[in-house]
């Protein structure tokens, strides 16, 4: 299935010199979207995963699916004020500023091996903070599954020692 | 299946005296996940949808499995400043201040028939906007699905001539 065609470049956004690649006209076709949460399970079914986990809010639209499929608990990481419960958090930098990203304390069994999933790796820097979320819950981290790898950003090397599969690569 | 057992009520979230209804419990369960999508499904299978719209975040953990379940399109409704493509926007009155809502010109074809989908009925005043951008596109609402309907606030008031469908209410 032609998944390229389904992405759309919008330059200069979300700044002048930035081709941002669109993931919503693959949303709107149900054949393709299927497929993409067919590919990650096909490549996860046999990782012993224990949860999958995702950031908000484009994380949520491929987690899900992919959840109900693998049939395994799905774990939101949210920014923070938006998780009611007693939460884990990681603060990392971004290019200007930092962030934070949450979980539930009890979000993540110990010992359990858990997937992270998200549209796009670009920098790897809100993946690199939810590994580290998995990982102070006492979790591990058994891959990190994407639609889009951005390859000229080089996010795989803030991923160290993680598994890294995704389904198009620019 | 007592759904109900899997919404954990957090107490003074997200302000002092308002009781939280978390979802996390539920989405951690992919049984109980699943049921709720199935149920969903079900509801409005023979509604002749053209497509599923969901406003982030949330919205997207139980529209992006519905969509596909349906083999509908799954159009997103975001914040501002997130969708890179051309939009239609709706601003609306929240308690203090305003906030606004954004989809893709191309979201949605003039005439479809549009499931809104979210996990919780509030206020309503979410759920209203995103109604009134699938009208600004020349679509119509053919119905509004939630896990949950906090009834005592009055959300479906907010949402009059649209039909609306809730698994749980409180």
């Amino acid at each position: 299935m032609d998944l390229n065609a389904l992405i759309r470049d919008v330059p200069d956004f979300p700044k002048p010199g930035v081709l941002f690649k669109d993931i919503t006209p693959l949303l709107a076709d149900p054949k393709a979207f299927g497929y993409v949460v067919a590919r990650m399970a096909a490549h996860y079914a046999k990782a012993s995963l224990g949860a999958i986990a995702a950031a908000e809010a484009r994380g949520f639209l491929f987690a899900a699916p992919l959840a109900l499929e693998l049939n395994l608990p799905l774990v939101p990481l949210r920014k923070p004020g938006k998780l009611p419960y007693k939460t884990h958090s990681f603060r990392y930098d971004l290019e200007y500023g930092s962030a934070e990203l949450h979980m539930h304390i009890d979000g993540v069994a110990a010992g359990a091996r858990v997937l992270l999933v998200d549209d796009v790796l670009a920098t790897g820097g809100t993946m690199a903070a939810a590994g580290k979320l998995i990982e102070q819950a006492g979790g591990t981290v058994a891959g990190c599954a994407f639609l889009i790898e951005l390859g000229f950003l080089g996010g795989r090397a803030h991923l160290p020692g993680y598994e890294v599969f995704s389904l198009l690569t620019y």
